[in-house]
Parts: C-alpha cells; structure tokens; sequence
C-alpha cells in the first residue's frame, strides 16, 4: 500500500548523489527519498554496497536489512577505481543538489572527490560525510560501526541493570541515530540554499551525534554530581514509582507492562489505584505524596505485580490507559508487525520486489497531510543505470555500452 | 563557545509557534532554534513549561534539563484559558511559519486551536503535532511518556540481557527520537512550501516513531521467524566474534572495550591478532574463518580478555583502533564531559545563563560550514514577552501592560 494524498513529494526536484553504505548514510539518504527526492546510489559494480550482502541468507539475493534501508532509492554502478568512473561521479556531482558518503576515513579524498574538489564542480552542492570519529577527534581514523559509537557515545553506560554489565540498546542509534541528524542539518542547508545559491560541507561523526540522544544523562549528572547510572527497565532521572515494568500473564519473556505515575502530584496515583480496584489505599499514609510512595517503593511495586500478575499486558495497558494512567505493554517486534492498527494506519507497509516478493517493513512514521509519502522497492544493482545517466546527463545507450566495456559500470 | 563561521542560520527568518513542553516537543524546535530558526515557546504564566520545575533542586530555579531542550529559544506567556489569550495565539500564527504542540490527546481541539482552525488564519502555517499514539489506533487516547513509548514501540524488547527483564534504553529516543523525526518532516515541508506557498498537518506518534530506530529488528525477524531477541552488549542480528565488550583495568562498572571484527574475511581479525601479540594464532584453525571463529566463540572471548584485562579501556581501544580493528572504550556521562576532544570541537558548550551561571552542555553535534550554529541561553518565563510581540504583532508597551492586568500574560 502507497500512501497517496494527491500531493508531490516534499523534496520533489532534490538529486541526492549517495555514494554511502550500510546504514548511517542509508537511513539518512533514505529519509530524503521517503521526502521525494531522487536519491542515486553510487555503488561498485562487483556486490554494490555491501549491505546487501551482509546477513542475506541467499546469496545473490539482496538481504531484508538492504531492503528496509534502501526503499524509494535508484542505483547506478560505478567503478570509482577507473578514471572514467571518477569523471563520471564528477558530471552527476555537476547536476546534483546532495553529494553523500560514509566511507572509511580519508577514503574519499584518496579518491580524489573531497569537498574542495566538488565545490569546484557545483558551488551549490550539499557535501555530506558520515564518519565514526569527527575531525579533530583522537580517534578521526579509527574505523567505526554503530556499536562502537554507542560504546564511545556513553550509551552502554547508562543502558542495562544496575548491578550488571553494560548493554547496548537493540535500536541502531549509532547509525540511523546519526542518519537523522545528518537528515536534518542537510534539509537546513537546503532550505538555506534557496537565499543564498551556495552549497556547503556538512560533517556528521557517530560518536557526536550519540550525546544528542542521552542529554538527559547531562542533566542528572549536574544534579548528582556523578555520571549517570544504569537504571535496568527504570528512569535514569530516578526518583518515581511506580515507574517500571511489572509482570503479567502468561509469564513469557515480554510479558510486562510499563506503568509510570506523575511525580507532580498525586491525581495519576489515584486514578491507578481505582483501576484496580483498590480505592480503599487513597488515604493510605505509605503513599499519601510521591515522595512517600518513592520512600515505600517495595510496597508499591508489590501491589501493583499483585493485580498485573492476573492479566495479560495488553488488558493491563487498556484498563490503564483507559483510566488516565501512563501504561504501555512491552510489545516485540512480531507482535507490532502482527498489528492490524500499524498496519491500517500504514506505519508497516509492503514493499513488492522484484527477487523478495512482497515484503512488509516499517516505513516514513510521521503523517504529513500535504507530502506524498510513498513507498518504491530498493533497487537492485545497477538497476538504474540508463534512466539515470540519460535524464541527469544525456548518456545515450552507446556510451553506456562503451563504459560497460571498459568495465566503468 | 559559540560556533560562529560568519554565515547565518540556515533557518533565519523562520517563525515557529511553540506550544509544547517537556521533551518530544521541545527537542524538535531545539532542532530548529539550533539551524537558526525563531522559536518562541507559549507557555502558562504560572510556571511555564512543567520542564522548568520538573528535577530542579532549587524551587524557582529553571531545571539542568530544561536548559538543555530550550536552547536559542525565546518565552512569551499567555493563559490560553482566557479568550484574550486565544486571540493573541492566532494573532501569532498569522505570522508563524511553523505552529507546533504536544498537549495531551484533544487538549488542543478543546482550547480551539486545531489545524482546521488555524489554517483558516494562516494556509501557509505548517502544523505540527506529537502524540503517544497514532489518530486512529486504539490508543490514541492514552497518555504516554518516553518509557511508555518505548515499551509499546518494541525498544524494551530487544535491550537487556539474554536471560534477563526487558531493559530500557538510557537514551529517551521515545521523546528526543521522535523530536528528531518531526523536526525532518518539518523540513521537508517548508522546503516544499517555497514552490507551492502552502502549509500542511504535520503528525508524530512516539510508538510510531520507535520503529524508525529498530528496523534491523525486522530484517532479524524476517531472516529467523521469531520476534528479534535481547543482546545484551552484543548485537540482534548476531553471528560474529568478536562482537561485545570485554573487561579492562580497573575492574570499575564502565571499564569496558567494545571490539567486533568483520565477518566477511579474516582481514580485521588478522589485525586484531597482531595488535595484541598474537599473531602465532594467524593460521590457528579454531579461528581460520568467521564461522570457525564463531564456533568458538569462548575461546575467541578468553584470548581477548586476557589481554584487555591487563589494559585500562582507553589503551585497548587506541592500541585496536591504530591497527584498524572497529573498537570502543565504553565511556560514561563524566567522561565524556570532561573529554578535551570534544570541547576543542565544539560538541560541549558552555551556556551562560542569567540564574544558572555558566552550564556546559552538548548542543548541535553536526558540523556545518556554511551555516551559523549558535549557543544562546534557554530563555527565563516570559522573557521575550515584550520583544516578541513587538516585533511580530507590533504590539506595544501599554497593550502589554493591559494584557498582564488581564492575567492574559
């Protein structure tokens, strides 16, 4: 299912160059193209970038992790390894609004396609880079996937239980983290663009962008004067209960349901005790303020497992959420895919492709009522050679056929 | 420090009308306070934005937290429960390019300021909104906070131990995350809005936007069939060692080294191996190959610890990192503050603050060179009252003084 609203893409006429791989540079390429713009990707004609690859169980068959990362995107294959595919690189520079990459550091300008290089083609080119380390930074050449950047980002430290190892959030922050930074400092630059003609670099490095997420770890330490601590399912801010997941039928690995009650204030408190049926406590001295609920924190807790204990999350959260109460069950990834409301509200969408059939993947999350938002397959390797090099460049089959030739394409 | 390159901001000129608080909110229009737009928050003059009290130690002191989200921002107060202080916001909105809130579910339908409302105003207002859950999911009553979106959007289950509770992520991708997706929507639409001249309804759901930052659980779970699992330190998709964090002197519960080496070809294992003096193990064949080596995990797992144990994590990860081999050292919140790196390269700043004194403090972690990206100080309750709405409605010091004798401001 498309989603459709009549509308163009926000980014209808934006050619984005994107020489990136894997998924910092992807995620944040592929925000542009679920915008409309024409996103190209660039990649070598032996395997093409290398996501596709990687943990595909049929080889040759492009994985689902390519798929999920490269929606609404065109490919063309490039040798950058041969002058013509350099030069070539250089006339779609020429013709494009965005030039992106992530490559290892310093790759890029061993290439001979630095910024300074660019520039001279298209003064009003959008440089973007991804790289692990920023410049400047000890660690500029230091190769960098998403887990080292959580390491280095001062995730791990503030992600599992108190009195156990550091954990790394399952969510890809370190790379599609960054993505939407680079996302959004590159549609600024745009829209600047529009007032001055000029284009500029922009430098996102995954460490950096890292802090953008755990700021509220900056705000307890200058509180507490020390780092911020690992707080398991519980807030790193503290200082609340409930706050916390509590078990509920059948007993199963997720079975849990979240269940928070303002600090300001006791109308959240009493709202949760009537839910379940437990009125009779509102005059209760262990929890007449959130800070004496806080003092009894056991005794809170104890109650409340006692009544969720008896139902499934999802009864949990509805007769919760219902009341006024912050509730959320803790849902895995089959149960949100198997959701006919993500689903009906087009959140999961499917994708037709032409080697994996039809495949139902998460899209654009936020609803915009004058954009069309829509949903293209990935593309497979080279699959845009033609259209692209003939509209952005005039290429004509013959030459096409002559850098195929000479191993360009 | 502020960055300042000579240009302007990318978003100058840019008008938005900020009525949210906390955090999802007011991460998005930090975003564009950062990129140079003009945000002023609408608050209540009775405290303002509940951020402002929330987690501060001194009564009347605006909180670490709150000056960390409202940076570059202006405050206007106005009682949206008086008609007066309707007026004014539409009166605002005429004059805003961008309008945005994060009121509980149809607090902003009641006080009558809904999009079909305001687009009467203003057809060019860009409209934005965040909520817990979407417009028709069987939710999209429910309060919601991070943790609760979180929960509900799949994060908790896949961070934490393998045996273990689920765990929450330290980082508040439920609000900042999705801040982060609004603020791109944004974009794109007042990029649109330069060649069609018209605004649109913009809207984020915090469990929505969950599923942007845990996609490669998807691809997991269309590869295995199951829900994707808990990690811990290692990584959903699995399959490589090494791939997780190893213990380093002094034994402290952050003294650890993240270390993953590719699992297409032997390459960076090779490295690994010399780099820790082990290059007698090249062609040992417990670990001749990424499946070999994942076989014997364990073994693979003790030869590394015995060397990072003998090392603190900074020397682990600059003597793997110089070699080429992808490592971290897992740093905390106090770490990262007190880094020279990353105030040299602006990632920390120092905000002055008129209560507060000097707060240093991460800002806009991406680099942009055409772009003036600076620091200014979250601004005090109403501070901008006069400049404000002088500047935008021509509004002068009797009318003012008349609005505050009517508890309007």
């Amino acid at each position: 299912m498309n989603t459709t609203n009549g509308a163009s893409g926000a980014l209808a006429g934006v050619r984005v160059l994107d020489l990136t791989q894997f998924e910092a540079g992807p995620s944040c390429t592929e925000a542009l193209a679920w915008l409309g713009a024409e996103v190209v990707k660039v990649e070598n004609p032996q395997g093409g970038d290398q996501a596709r690859a990687a943990w595909t169980e049929k080889q040759g068959i492009d994985s689902w992790y390519f798929l999920i990362f490269n929606a609404n995107k065109k490919s063309v294959t490039c040798n950058l390894k041969t002058e013509a595919g350099l030069q070539l690189v250089k006339r779609m520079a020429r013709e494009a609004d965005v030039f992106i990459e992530n490559f290892a550091p310093g790759v890029i300008e061993r290439l001979g396609l630095s910024y300074d290089v660019l520039r001279e083609e298209n003064d009003r080119l959008i440089y973007a880079q991804v790289k692990g380390f920023g410049e400047g930074s000890p660690y500029e050449d230091f190769l960098a996937f998403d887990m080292i950047a959580q390491s280095t980002g001062g995730l791990l430290s503030i992600t599992g239980e108190p009195d156990g190892q550091p954990n790394k959030p399952g969510a890809t922050l370190g790379d599609t983290g960054t993505g939407m930074l680079l996302a959004i400092s590159i549609l600024g630059a745009l829209y600047q663009r529009q007032s001055t003609g000029k284009g500029q670099r922009i430098q996102a490095a995954m460490q950096d962008a890292m802090l953008q997420y755990t700021r509220v770890a900056y705000a307890v330490q200058a509180s507490t004067g020390k780092p911020a601590p690992r707080a398991g399912p519980k807030i790193i801010t503290g200082g609340t209960a409930p706050c916390g997941i509590f078990p509920c039928d059948p007993g199963g690995p997720n079975d849990y349901v979240y269940i928070y009650t303002s600090r300001a204030g006791n109308h959240q408190w009493n709202r949760l005790l009537s839910a379940i049926g437990r009125a009779d406590l509102h005059d209760d001295p262990r929890f007449e303020s959130p800070a004496k609920r806080m003092d009894n924190q056991a005794d809170v807790e104890d109650l409340l497992s006692q009544w969720t204990r008896q139902r499934n999350k999802r009864e949990a959260m509805e007769i919760l959420g219902k009341a006024g109460v912050p509730a959320g069950a803790v849902y895995d990834s089959m149960e949100l895919y198997n959701d006919p409301s993500l689903e009906e509200r087009g959140i999961f969408q499917t994708m037709a492709h032409p080697d994996r059939g039809d495949f139902k993947m998460p899209v654009w999350p936020v609803k915009m009522s004058g954009s069309e938002v829509p949903l293209a397959a990935a593309p497979l390797l080279g699959e845009h050679n033609e259209a692209v090099l003939g509209s952005w460049l005039g290429i004509g089959a013959d030459e096409i056929d002559a850098l195929k030739a000479d191993g360009v394409m």
